[in-house]
Order: structure tokens, then sequence, then C-alpha cells
């Protein structure tokens, strides 16, 4: 890791199952477009309820990556 | 949403089995005297423990909700 | 609880599996050198991304147990 | 102000108009159903975005009024 | 503890004498609508100046307390 | 909203009229380039001051936006 | 710029009209006895309320100015 | 309260005897150079210890006075 | 103070009595194990209540001390 | 200055040197891509220990650039 | 430290060569017109950047200083 | 980094020359007591003033090992 530089952005994945899910949404989503993803961050839990049930959780993180 | 106005209460649910439950009970509880509640953000996750393990998740959640 | 006194350690768990399982890890490992846990509060979820995929969850939890 | 109890809610006012009148009706709606309301901190401003222009401020605001 | 849930509301109590004086009013006045108070968390100690003395405490205090 | 992913950006409006108006140059400036903006929070709002009046008001918000 | 040092200090603004204006007033103020006002920062809005309106605006700012 | 600005500074108050007194001595020293304090909000309660006792309460707080 | 190492730990003392007890019981609690106890920092302050009152207050407190 | 709108991005520079180095480094690698970066602000130093000495500063910064 | 009362105000140092500088030269200007100057805390390290190099580090630090 | 378990504890380094000293002080004193230290997060940079110069940096830093 000599002197490398790495770029964090924030992203929400969301999922109709569970808080673990909806990172990993997030990750899977973030991984398309960007090489070197090395670390995740979560910033805030949060989700939309309907008729009194959990409809998704949506989950902000910081996702970490190495630039070249 | 025009012009509505929602109010924000603060449920604590506990569960045996995970944070994501301890979060459902939380807003099944909230949902039976409240009408419209439409979201939820996580304030905190702790827990009891007994013997070593794990004997409830505790989810502090802001619960939101539309005033009609 | 009459003026008893706690302490609190912080520990960070990790988990290929869930974040529930990560806070599951710090606490047994805690209570293996530990009479008296009593609580854990959760201070950060993040975690380490390989090849797109979450590797391991890691979990910050501050833990708290009786003093003698 | 002699040994007076206040209490706290959150109110979410929200406006097609402005920050300011998304708090304004945050204000009048809390004051419809309780006497006493008498101060406000504002917690957070956000907001909708539709077709690149903002369709609603939303202002997340506490509101302290006395318990008789 | 099984699986129950708990609300936590915002009180300020005042008081002219000291600082836990006003968590005691604030936690007195709750009881007297709410069953089940259960803890309580200072979030704010402030307070009213005239003459150059202290007029009041003021302590900002959350209140937990069981649903049944 | 069945499983989106939105990634959020931090932008810093100005302007030399009021606060709400530096949020919405920073929306419209965020939306030229991106579609699917859905969302904004306020992050602090700050500003110059020249000759002993506001010059401009600069507020950061963070803008949030669905990935497709 | 060069190596100049800086004061902040912390006013509170009021106004019947507008959080905006309550900042200006802020400002306004500060400037009649300090040079060199450069910045300022919002730390809190909050306000009075009287018979269910509201009456002041306040807004607690941090102002930065130079130290000849 | 008509558009009035006020300026909030920031004391450290000490006591052998409590923190409420650390506090009464932070608003009577305040006092002796200010007119109009107004109010105080309480930022940190720290402590000296020495030989297992404490020595000194040390109370941060902010004091707010109007401006004339 | 030339070039000394401190630690810090987390502490919760607890009294029937007074907020500022449960800091006394802290610090003589960790001054039983640690020599050089220095200052401490207060952290939370919360506590229990049963049947309307105060049961025991709950004090977080950071202890520092020298490390040899 | 006039009504101009900026981004913050999020970079985490390191240096086996110093924490001033680990913020040039990143600074350094955004002018790289960037046109027009004008201030930062450190988030978080931190860094590797390896062998009981510190192997790498890493500081988290956020990098403000005007959009053209 | 016999019950002494301390002051807290808040500078902003900048320095064209290190984040350390930026402090020394906040503390070197307090110094000249307070006496008693006995401590700082680093509130925020930021700086401006021109050309792809850091121009000036600029850190504000709260300076406390005891009143006679 | 199989399902490890790791711990932080808090500790102040201080030095008489720079910020990044006091850290190396922390991390070194830290070191003879721990096996496997790895990483270090600073919490806080202060510092002592002695006649209008930094007579000591003093740094707090979360210090993280793995528990074996």
């Amino acid at each position: 890791m000599s002197d490398h530089v790495y770029k964090l952005i924030e992203v929400v994945g969301s999922s109709t199952t569970s808080s673990d899910d909806a990172i990993r949404n997030a990750i899977t989503k973030a991984s398309e477009s960007l090489d070197n993803v090395g670390w995740f961050e979560v910033q805030q839990t949060r989700g939309h309820v309907e008729n009194g049930e959990i409809a998704h959780f949506q989950v902000i993180v910081k996702v970490g990556f190495r630039l070249d």
C-alpha cells in the first residue's frame, strides 16, 4: 500500500429482504463500473414501510476503491 | 406529497433473532396504533448479553408517518 | 444494580456471513476473557470487498461488563 | 418559568415554495393539536427533485411545547 | 424482555435548584401520564440566567417506556 | 423502488440572493449532467461577507440520483 | 492569504421575517464592531412560536474575520 | 425580542464541590464583565483527579448575552 | 509532561443519590486498580426509573491515566 | 464567485512519511483528473502499523473544485 | 487550579508550510493579545489549493486561557 | 482475515516536536505491551501552551490490534 490514493463514493442500496442484502446490492452495483473496490462503511440504515410492513431496506454506504 | 406534514417518533424494537427482526417488531408495533407509517431510520443498534451470548438485539428506530 | 461500576471496551468482530454474525463473534470473543458481559452497542458497520463481493463484514461494538 | 416541564416532538413540514414555508407548515400543523407551542429547532433541511427542479422542500423540526 | 417494544419521548425539565432536580421533575411529569417508564438519557443541560445568577436549570431528557 | 441503487454526490451551490436559491442553483447544475436526480439533503449553509454585507450564500447539499 | 490569522465568534441573529434575514441581522451587527468580516457558517436555525405562528427566526452563526 | 442580536462565548468553570457549582462559577465570572447574560448551554463536563479522588469538576459552558 | 503517554478507558458509575456521585463512584473504582488516574470526561448521563422515580443515575465517563 | 457551483469528492491519500504528505498525495492525485481544485477539508487521519511502527499515514480529505 | 475560570476562543491559523505550523501561527497570534494561554484543541484542518498544490494549510483551533 | 476479532484502545501520545511525533509516541508505547498492533485512528489533536508557545502536542488515538 505504498502511497496509493483511494476514492470514497456514497451509494444507497435497497432490498426487500434484509439490510445486509441492501449493502450487497450497493456493492454489486458499484463494482459494475469500478475496479478495485476495497471496502465499505455503513452511513445510515433506513427503509420504506407500506401497509405496516417493511417494503424496502435502504442502506447508505461509503464505498472505497483504489485509483490506479 | 403536496405540503403534507409528517411526524417522527422514536421506538425501540427487540428480538432474540436478528437486528432486522428487531426493526420489524418496532414497525409492526408502531403500525398497530398509527395509520400511514411511511419510513424508518435506524438510530442505534444494541443488545443484551447473557452467559456470553446475545439474548436480545435492540434497535432504536425513528418512525415517520403522515398526519392527515 | 446498587452502585455497581461497569466498564466498556471496544471490539471489532468480523464475519464472512452477516453483520449480525460479526457482532456475535465479537461478543463470543469478549466473553472468553470477561465474566459478566451485559450489553453491547454497535459503533460502526463496515467490511472488506474482494472481486466485487463482500469478503467480510466488520462491526465495531462497545461491550459493557460489570466490574466485581 | 418556575419548574415547568416541556415536551419536544419531531415534525416534518413540506412546501413547494421555500424552506421557511416548510417550517411554517410544520408549526401550523403542530399547533392545531397542541396548545402552548413555544419554540422550534431545525434538525434537517432536505427535499424532493422532479425533472431537475425542487418539487418540495422538507424540513424536519423539533417543536417544543409546555405541558400544563 | 422478550421482544418488547419501547417508546422514547423527549422532555425538558426545569428547576431553580440543580440539574439533577430538573431531571427528576421531567421524570415525575412524564410518569404522571405514562406507565412503565424505565430509563432516561440526558440530551442537553442548559439554563436561564437573570441578574448574573442561574434562574433555572433546564435539562432535555429522552425518557423510555414500555408499550404494553 | 424494487432493489434500485442510488448515488449521492456533494455539491456546493452559491447565490447572491438567498440560501434557498443557492440550493436551487446546486440542483440545476447537478441536473445538467445527471438524469434521475431525486432528492437533496442540506449539509451546511455558509457564505461570504464583503463590506459588512452577505455577498454570497453557499449551501453544501448532498444530491441523490438513481443509477440505471 | 499569506499566513493570516482569523478569529471565529458565535452570534445569534433574529428576525420576524425569514431565516436568511436573521443571518443578515447577525452579520450587520457583527460588522458594526469588527472590520474585515469575511465569512459565516450557520450553526443552528431555531425560533420562537406565539399563538401558533413563528414570532422570530433565530439563527446561530459563526462569523469569521481577519485579525490585522 | 424584536430583532435583537446575541453573542455566545465559551467559558470553563471549575469547582472542587460539584458540577453545578462549576457552572455557577462560570456564569458568575462571565457576568462580571458582561451585562445581559441570558442563558447557558453545557458543552462538556470533565475534571481532574488526584490521589483517586475528584479534585475539580470542570464544565465547559456556552454563555449567551444580548448585544445592546 | 515530557512525552508521557496516557491511556483512556470508559467506565460507567451508578448512584442512587446524584449524577456527581455516580462519577465519583466510577473514579473510585477505576483508581482501585490503576495508579496515576489524572482526569475524566463525561460521555453520557442516563439512569433507571422505577415507579416513576429515578432509581439510579448512571454516568459513562472516560478516565485518563498515565502509563509509566 | 458569482453563482458558481462546486463539487466535493472524498479522497484518501497515504504516505510513509507524514500526515501532511498524505494530504499532499491526495491533492496531487485529484488534480491529475480535475481542473479547478480549490480547497480541501481533512475528514479523518488514520494509518497502518507494522512491527510497532507507523507504516503509512492515511488521511481522508474532501476536495472541492469548481464546475465550469 | 482552585476554582479558576477559563475562556475558549476559536482562531484560524494558516501556513504555507505545514498543518503544525498553522497551529503555531494561531497560538502566536492569540498570545499577542492574551496572557495566560494554556491549551489548544484542533477543530478542523483544511486548506486552499492552487495549480494542483496546497497553497495554505488552515487549521481552526480552540484556544483556552485563564481569566484573572 | 477470516473471522478475526480485534480490540480498540484509546491512547494519548505527547511530543514537544510535532503532532505526527505524538502519534508515533502513542504507537510505540502501545506496541511495548501489545502484539499485533495493526492500525490507528486520530480522535483529537490538542496541546499545552506555555509562554505563548506550544509546549506539547497531545494526540488522542484509537489503536487497533488483533486478539489471538
